[in-house]
């Protein structure tokens, strides 16, 4: 895996326009849609049960968010999820606030069941899955660093067989192989709502098209940080960072891309 | 109808401030509200069962919009169409996805026989409405061009008696005698989520206060479409132009919009 | 209270991070919970009676705003009033389009039966709430100034204990003893969906820290209002004003602050 190897998934993203089905939250459901759409993907948001065996269907990929769920839309992301792991399509799990109420973990206790593709969370979520999380998770937001949660990362992906991303100041993409180390993005970044919503998106796209998983996510979460690290030189703060990420998801060019991307495997 | 008369109608909403019910989609509620505003009208969202007839009552047009319609909010949409058209107040339906999934089709057909003022969709799902649709729908986006849709529009304006938008690179705006042929707007609109459900609203707040509707929605379209151009010539991507959208759709002139307007009615 | 008590205030949100629970509506939830990070709060969104308990155990306030009610979110925002009640943890309301419907009006009788901490609204809803209404609501934007609600606002405290916010032209904050006039913002701040609903949630923030509740609601609204005035000296339109306002939530100055805040207080 090196830069032109991202960068060229990056670009069949644009090329290829996969249709991504989105079962988002309420608070992010714009914005990510618009970060499909910058980054040249397709999306479609539907949650309701009289639709969703058709919706994953005709998607190449579906992206399950809990951030805002209650006990209607956690019927649609195990029913999307069923259906997604039943066709043998991706599906990626973004697990909002796992830790902070039961209600949450049953929920994502019963999503792993159906080995997600990919999950995406940050270091408090992903140790909360884990049932590793010794430091009391804080909302919605992390309270620690994301190499905190390799281990249990490696857990998960050993138990549901999902490549796991452990997202924060260095962003971490692991499988039971490789762990990339991405390390991009900046700290403005956590100051607008959603971004790693938006990172879980984009992933959705990314798998829709790309065979390797590890790649596919790495590319996806590297288009995101080098794409957040620009809009943050341009931004006054969090209003405007969040326009130019949107410009930026859209305008990227390989030269930027070479330029800036920081990254390692292991 | 001429240029000056569509601006008229323009500035009519910026006095008037029509009130206007929307049961909008989730994606879009922030900024088609924010459209609303900016266009000069007065927008209230609502959905509940048990306000909804008291809503569509006080409000001097609705909007429904099925972009993430589920089993409750369908039958909100029912009893807003009923309510409604039992008033003889106006209403637009936007079909977002029509031809996706049964369910949305379902929800269609029974909307259009409480007979909407407006119906405004892209050429995939004007097409898949008539069930002339030849083409399989990609999700929410259009893979057809306007004119590929004239036959459905038509079909729908005959058997429904709405005045029919079909939105694209043209937009055509047609009733059983006439068709308006807007060509202003932007390819990199196609990468905002929700523009065409920001024309749908606008198209609600036109037909609140003016009775012709063929120029109250070839008004509210190429304001949109003008409004649109304008936003995309100062945006570096998706992010700012729908920044720019918003403040020109507030402060466009008169003379911006006779220059750039170009129309022709069949 | 002086300037400099109000500007500690709005330095030690930045420093605390409050945890803030959210029970929404669609239309705002990315803008309040932007405001909120960018006010240095930590937002979390969360609806589901399954969970509404814990969550409002582990936020120190809960921020209610009924604009886009419907049965089961009604249930959600008593539950959430009920247990912020019963543990003594603040908590506000926002009665979006109060007096529009009997469904809303219903439901804001109940609320404030468990004795909000904080209620803000325009002067139309602060009227509907007191019974005192005489010009009709129309629809979420007011009709009326907000001194000609200060009765309301007062019968509100006397009844139910609450401290009261009338937003407007001039924002006016109350309670049985004092009366603090804002008289920042800028028009255009009415054109922009949800800055009211992004106040209240602001509100929220700091009463979860600050125990002097006159004083906090006082500090929220003076650095909505300031933050919104230097946002429009650089807006276009809405839509750059909506961009400004977040990034001035997070970077406005004490010497911006102080220069121009106009309070007083009787």
């Amino acid at each position: 895996m090196d830069s032109t190897t991202l960068w060229n998934h990056i670009e069949s993203i644009r090329e290829k326009s996969p249709l991504v089905h989105n079962i988002a939250n309420f608070v992010v459901m714009n914005n990510t849609a618009n970060a499909l759409l910058a980054t040249g993907a397709s999306p479609i948001m539907a949650h309701a049960h009289s639709e969703i065996p058709e919706m994953v269907n005709i998607c190449q990929a579906s992206v399950i968010n809990i951030g805002t769920l209650d006990e209607y839309w956690q019927q649609s992301m195990f029913l999307a999820a069923d259906k997604a792991s039943s066709l043998g399509k991706p599906f990626v799990v973004d697990p909002v606030g796992a830790g902070a109420t039961s209600f949450r973990d049953q929920t994502l206790s019963e999503l792993l069941n159906y080995r997600p593709t990919v999950v995406r969370g940050n270091a408090s979520e992903i140790m909360a899955l884990a049932k590793l999380n010794t430091t009391p998770t804080k909302g919605v937001d992390s309270t620690a660093e994301s190499n905190e949660a390799i281990e249990a990362g490696l857990s998960i992906n050993e138990a549901f067989g999902s490549v796991v991303c452990i997202s924060g100041k260095t962003d971490i993409v692991l499988d039971g192989k490789k762990k990339v180390f991405l390390k991009n993005g900046h700290e403005l970044m956590t100051k607008v709502t959603g971004l790693g919503c938006s990172a879980t998106a984009i992933i959705g796209a990314f798998i829709a098209v790309i065979d390797n998983k590890l790649e596919a996510v790495s590319a996806a979460m590297s288009l995101m940080a080098v794409a957040g690290e620009l809009a943050a030189k341009n931004a006054d703060g969090p209003g405007s960072l969040q326009m130019h990420l949107l410009d930026k998801l859209h305008n990227l060019t390989a030269e930027e891309f070479s330029s800036l991307l920081k990254f390692s495997v292991e």
